[in-house]
Order: C-alpha cells, then sequence, then structure tokens
C-alpha cells in the first residue's frame, strides 16, 4: 500500500483552491448479493465509473460474494464460547464464530472486542447477523486490503478506469455512542494525510498531522449506505482532493495506551 | 489571506430513490477570523444557504470570533503545569491551558487526556495553537450545543432558513491513528440516528441500532476542510437525508469502560 499518486492530480476540489465539483453517488438497484456474485461488474453495470473516482463498499457485500459466511448449524461452540454466551446473553455458536475471527481478545464482557489478524480492532470482531438468511453469520474479509486491491483491479479491468477503493465497517467508538462507518481495507491511496512539514495559516508548523481521511470518507459513505433496508452498500465519489500520506493506521501494541488497558483488565 | 478562488465548490450526492441531490460546498475566500467578527454574516455572504441546509464550522473560528482565546503570556503555571509541562515536553502555561479547559483529567501522560464540562473527551482538552497568532491559545467554546444553537439562530435571522448546525474538531481515536473531524456541538437535528425498530433487508430487527451521524458528517467536512492553510473551516452541505434519534452521545461515567480503565491507570 503506496503510491499515493497513483490516481492523477487532475481531480482537486476546496483543497486545492479549484472549482471542480465533488461528486457522490449512493450506487442504488443492487439485487441481495450472494455467493459468486462479481460485484465489480454489478457495480459497474449500474454507475458511469470515472478515473480517479473512489468506490466505497461495505463490507458485508464483499464477504458475502466471497463466502465469507457460515451457517451457525455449521459451528461447535468450545466451552469459553459457552461461557461467554452465557455471560453476554448471546448465542455460543454466534461467540464461537467471533472467537475463530479472532486473534487477540481484549475485553470479554459486557461484549468481545477484539483484535483482527490484519490490525483492526473492533467489536464481536466485525461478525454480523444483520441481512443475511436466518442462521448465518458474515465475517469481514479475512484480508480486507488485498480485497480492496483486488476488487481495484477488476474494477480496471471492467471499466478501464484506476479508481480508489474502501472497504467499511460500522464500528463502534470509545467515550462516545453510535456506531460510525470506518475503514478496514483500501487501495489507490494511503489511510492517513500526512500534514508533516506542512504549515498553518500563519507559518507556525502543524502540531496535529496526521488526518485518517479513509475513515472520514468511510463515515460519510455509511451515513449515506444507512444500516437497515435502504439497499444502498456500495458509493462512488468523484473529483475527490488527493493526497500523500502513509498507511500505518494502526497502533502498535506498544503504542495503544487503551488496548494495553483493556488488555490488562481482561486478564486480571 | 484571501484564497485565489471564492467559487464555492460543490459535492452532489445521490441517496435515496427519489434522487435529490446532497450538494455540498466547501465555502472559501473567509478572511483570518478574528474576536468580534459577525461568522454567520461572513458565510451567509459567501454561500447562498437554503432551507434545511447543513453548516458545519471549524470550532476554531467559532471560538476566535467569541474571543475564546487566550494569550500564553497571561497564563500562570501551578506546579502541576510545571510537572506536565517538563513530563510531555510542553510549554507549561499551555498545559496550564489545558487544565484550565479540563473538568476531569483521564491521563497525564504522554499527552493530557480529559473531559470537558460539556461531556467531550480530549487530547488537550481541544486546546490549540494552530491557525492563531504566536503566543496565543485556543480553546474550545465553552458550550458548543449552545453555540450551534445561538449560530443557527443568527444564520435563521439574517437568511430567514432553518439549517442544522454542527462544529467540529479534530479528535485522535483509540486503536486508529490519525485524527478526524468529530462533532462537538449541534443544532436543528439529533447526534445519533437511532434504528431501534428499524429491520434490515430480511426482516430482522437490527442489532446496530444507533448511528453516530453527526461525526460521519463532521468528519467528511473536516476532510474538505483540511488541517493547514486550506482556508476553508466551513462548509454547507444542501439536501442531506433527514433522521430521527436523540443527543445522549456521551457515555455516563458507567457506561464508558475506556474512560474507567484510564482513569483507574491514571490515579495508580
Amino acid at each position: 500500500m503506496k503510491m499515493p499518486n497513483e490516481i492523477p492530480i487532475s481531480c482537486v476540489c476546496s483543497i486545492s483552491s479549484t472549482m471542480e465539483n465533488i461528486v457522490v453517488t449512493g450506487i442504488q438497484g443492487l439485487p441481495l448479493i450472494k455467493a459468486g456474485d462479481n460485484l465489480a461488474q454489478m457495480i459497474s453495470d449500474r454507475v458511469a465509473i470515472g478515473e480517479g473516482d473512489i468506490l466505497s463498499i461495505a463490507s458485508t457485500i464483499y464477504s458475502k460474494a466471497h463466502g465469507y459466511t457460515k451457517p451457525l448449524s455449521e459451528i461447535a461452540p468450545t466451552p469459553r464460547a459457552e461461557r461467554l454466551g452465557k455471560l453476554n446473553g448471546e448465542d455460543p455458536r454466534f461467540v464461537q464464530a467471533v472467537l475463530d475471527a479472532s486473534d487477540d481478545i481484549l475485553m470479554e464482557h459486557p461484549f468481545i472486542l477484539s483484535e483482527l489478524s490484519f490490525g483492526h480492532i473492533g467489536v464481536r470482531a466485525g461478525v454480523d447477523q444483520s441481512n443475511i438468511d436466518d442462521g448465518m453469520v458474515i465475517f469481514l474479509p479475512p484480508d480486507p486490503m488485498g480485497a480492496a486491491s483486488e476488487f481495484r483491479d477488476e474494477i480496471r479491468t471492467i471499466t478501464g478506469k484506476n479508481v480508489g477503493v474502501i472497504i467499511t465497517d460500522t464500528c463502534g467508538r470509545s467515550f462516545r455512542r453510535g456506531q460510525t462507518g470506518h475503514a478496514i481495507g483500501w487501495s489507490g491511496f494511503t489511510a492517513i494525510r500526512d500534514f508533516r512539514g506542512d504549515t498553518d495559516l500563519f507559518g507556525h508548523e502543524l502540531k496535529i498531522t496526521e488526518e485518517a481521511v479513509v475513515d472520514e470518507i468511510a463515515g460519510f459513505a455509511n451515513f449515506i449506505m444507512g444500516e437497515s433496508n435502504n439497499g444502498v452498500p456500495a458509493v462512488l465519489f468523484r473529483n475527490c482532493p488527493t493526497w500523500t500520506g502513509h498507511d500505518n493506521i494502526y497502533f502498535t501494541r506498544e503504542e495503544d495506551i487503551t488496548r494495553r488497558l483493556l488488555k490488562e483488565a481482561c486478564t486480571r
């Protein structure tokens, strides 16, 4: 994950003070997604994709198309899943799915909070039972960065256009109630816009130097998608500003104070 | 500093089957804001505001216009500020400003994390030294909900239009590097979109029921604003979807697990 400039800088907006418009399209009319569906084709059929566009898709439709789902009936809960199911009032098979998807459990109660192999920390490991048939669970894509890159390649193959891709999940936050959209995979630009070396309006070097732009875009995409039966699982952004930066969005275990405290409390 | 181009940037988004467009405008051409400036008038002069629009402004320009700033030279650091200044490598007068703005300190090092009187938890209590004269600090508005409501009234008086208002700050998050825009004050709608009672595409009652839409909009506004010398401190959203919900965005102290763990670790 590199090449912040792979998307041509022809698309510029407020940030560079030109007057080109940003256009954001909630992609409607997608049917219920099932395993084997060609998402890139289905989306390309429904919206005109342009060079440099950003395409944000809900992780749920990516996972459904790629079969990252499982019937609860095929899951045999371990004693730990039985215990946590009782503790948290959840189906132990669902709890087992969460444990299976987790690399490291940070908190067991009142809900499981865990780290996934790709670095994301999320409630119930992002395992979902919404918008899928009864008795099924949806997992996050196991390699969302690879998924975003692959999806980007597919769009290029179909349309001939280079796009940026963000795969979103809906996550809770510390200190604030309510979920917001977060990026779990991206391709075509960096996660972080790095202002190091930039100056403010008075010429001072900036103190706030790293802006997690992929999460700001993912949040807005999520606002357009909604959570319920809106059926808008993909959003297209046109003429977005470009940025440079890096992809180190996840803290290391040493850096992450909250992670350490939660883990200590959980293992106490 | 005058921006070379004062023509607003627009963002057109279709989200509902009615295909009504959302238009988002980065408001350019605002001069450096100083105490006593009539922000509502200055913004109304630069963009055509419509009924039901959402206007998002950076807390820094609200605070500057209302004089929530202070010269460091007028701040006498207490022994605690001297100690924390040494510990964190910061000017003890700046640290004193942070302590003065804080209602409860949750963490002292490597940076101060504290709760403000209105419920927001933020790094250095949101006290800022960017985009202001040397030797000055900017505080968050002490009553951002009141500020948003008052600003909304001013826009109505000037334009005759009812708008929604979001006052933003740039905040870090747990688990993820990089700041994103968050709402610290809002008026004209609720912070949380509440899906309780809604069903998903399969008719199941939704598990994720509360979406913090004000933060998703604030994040996108922040993406358009940028952090450095872009000079776009206000963003207008037109034809946004509407929602119902509630304003309880801040956890109670009992509910907030991260807050409790940080506080325990800090007082250990």
